[in-house]
């Protein structure tokens, strides 16, 4: 099969690879659809914690199943499902309390910017669309892999409830799709803060009530002014970098909570400051598996339509291009149909 | 009037100053019946954040009210009345959201290991104590000044709710109080980490129902294995320090949550494992006052009896063994007659 893999940073190839076969009785093969780039696979492409040999990447996909292993029961070849980014048994401990992505048989796939994956506990892991799958609804469908669910995550890390305040850090496809979870889930006052145009439009599209361009203490200054003097309930930090998480903590008020989905990187915390503010610091890694059963009948009745995170989609064999106007920002969000 | 002061680290003496006045319209004199010390008073007597000139120590205590300022309307001379250790406005948007601990007029006493306190904003700080007071019921009221609130205020930063696992880290007279406040809450199963016999029995007597004396990975392995193989949902950290906080963390379950009212001295997060185990941080300085409401009802009823942390009365002139005593942790709390 074709499978994007990384060779160095800024090297990414579409490499002629074995298909993938069954392993265990509890796996499926998947052939992809369509899936995407996520802004965690510009790290490595970055050259931040990149490994040393050629990698295949990618996580996020959606397709239909090919082929299913003895024990499968739940998911039957032809089934069209999405695969949350993390695969997972749903029924160990920490599956039952809702925290998928850390799963005691959990982990990543191979790699997903191909055509075809293997996915471990099939029946745990992915979730069928029901009904016949319209070519209008797969980006939207394809959100619900990482993107949208991360957003989502972060909200309710950060306790968005009827009428929160909320400011979000990060305009990227994950901030972007954070401003459309917190307006699902009732939130009051929006601001989102961006400083790119066609950003900011899909955030206005997505709910955003307010556009605060201005970063550090003067646009927390701004965001607060906005929330009557004493900053955002709620902060959703979509980034993960120092200036991120220091922006986000600028921006929460006292007894806030910072829901924060970007992996962090080289990020201090003042504790002091946190703790003398009651600023809470809430999140981590999605779990998506857990949100999907809520989340998939509001992107099929199309209450929500979080596929305009995509602005960019190409054929595979251009997933290097893919990665070029992500890294250079020209693109939010590159979705790959192979 | 006699006045605890802090004169130096270890250098504890009750001295002779002028009787405070009303300042502003909105104060009130207290004359103190029963204060106490804390353990962060223990902080500045140790060394570790002490001013350079003598200070007057103290910020929890009940008393009766002697004199008011010209527009205080809710409080009257004679109340018997419990004093946060934070005065507050009550009307502020903070206090509005419950974060009485960060209120735009709010800030501490002079100090009340004395004989009169003056009080700021006197209306939104003081709450009276209905009734005559009984000489029993003293030392259950006093603990609402500070130490049990903030146990609370740890159960409930850590979201403890019906049938939660918790585990209390620390077992000061703030960790024993979040084990009683986590029952009251309605948790399942209890952990207190407590070497000390007499704190593992004060412990056991507010509703732990284990308790657990090893430290550190090992430790954790115990609270672990008692707790399903997971770790806790809420882990409840009341002390502070480096040591109790890395212990806290590797105590709570992915997915679940520290909640921290210890102040934080010299502690190094994880952040990254926090991220890839959402592993969450919640809490800070406790806003009692947002907590009385709801909290002395069940005191005055006998619901719960949280004077049982008080282990050592003394008079005010003694006030100096009760600081070595609780140095030495031969007492766990002390409770100060003038």
């Amino acid at each position: 099969m074709r499978a994007t893999v990384l060779h160095s940073p800024g090297d990414i190839r579409l490499d002629e690879l074995p298909d993938p076969d069954l392993v265990d009785d509890t796996d499926a093969i998947v052939r992809v659809v369509a899936s995407c780039v996520c802004g965690s696979d510009l790290w490595p492409y970055r050259g931040v914690n990149a490994g040393s040999k050629p990698t295949q990447i990618g996580h996020e996909f959606v397709g239909v199943v090919e082929r299913v292993g003895s024990t499968v029961s739940d998911i039957a070849v032809g089934d069209f499902v999405i695969a949350p980014f993390l695969y997972s048994d749903n029924t160990c401990a920490l599956c039952v309390k809702g925290v998928h992505s850390s799963c005691v048989n959990g982990g990543g796939y191979d790699g997903c910017q191909c055509e075809l994956v293997r996915v471990p506990w099939a029946d745990g892991t992915l979730v069928k669309v029901p009904g016949n799958v319209d070519e209008a609804m797969i980006p939207h469908l394809l959100t619900l892999s990482d993107v949208f669910p991360t957003g989502h995550h972060a909200a309710v890390s950060a306790g968005v409830t009827a009428g929160s305040t909320v400011a979000v850090v990060g305009d990227g496809a994950v901030g972007l799709s954070a401003v459309l979870a917190a307006k699902r889930l009732g939130a009051g006052t929006v601001v989102a803060m961006s400083r790119h145009e066609p950003r900011q439009e899909v955030a206005r599209s997505f709910g955003a009530d307010h556009v605060v361009a201005t970063r550090g203490r003067e646009g927390a200054g701004e965001v607060k002014e906005i929330l009557g003097g004493i900053g955002a309930d709620a902060v959703l930090e979509c980034v993960g970098s120092a200036d991120s998480m220091k922006q986000a903590f600028q921006t929460v008020r006292p007894g806030g909570t910072v829901g924060y989905v970007g992996i962090p990187h080289d990020v201090k915390l003042n504790l002091p400051v946190m703790f003398f503010t009651n600023s809470n610091l809430h999140g981590g890694v999605a779990p998506v598996r857990a949100y999907l059963d809520e989340l998939l009948p509001d992107v099929l009745d199309g209450t929500i339509a979080p596929g305009a995170v995509f602005d960019q989609t190409l054929p595979l064999d251009r997933v290097a291009d893919g990665y070029r106007s992500m890294d250079e920002r020209t693109a939010i969000k590159t979705l790959l149909r192979p």
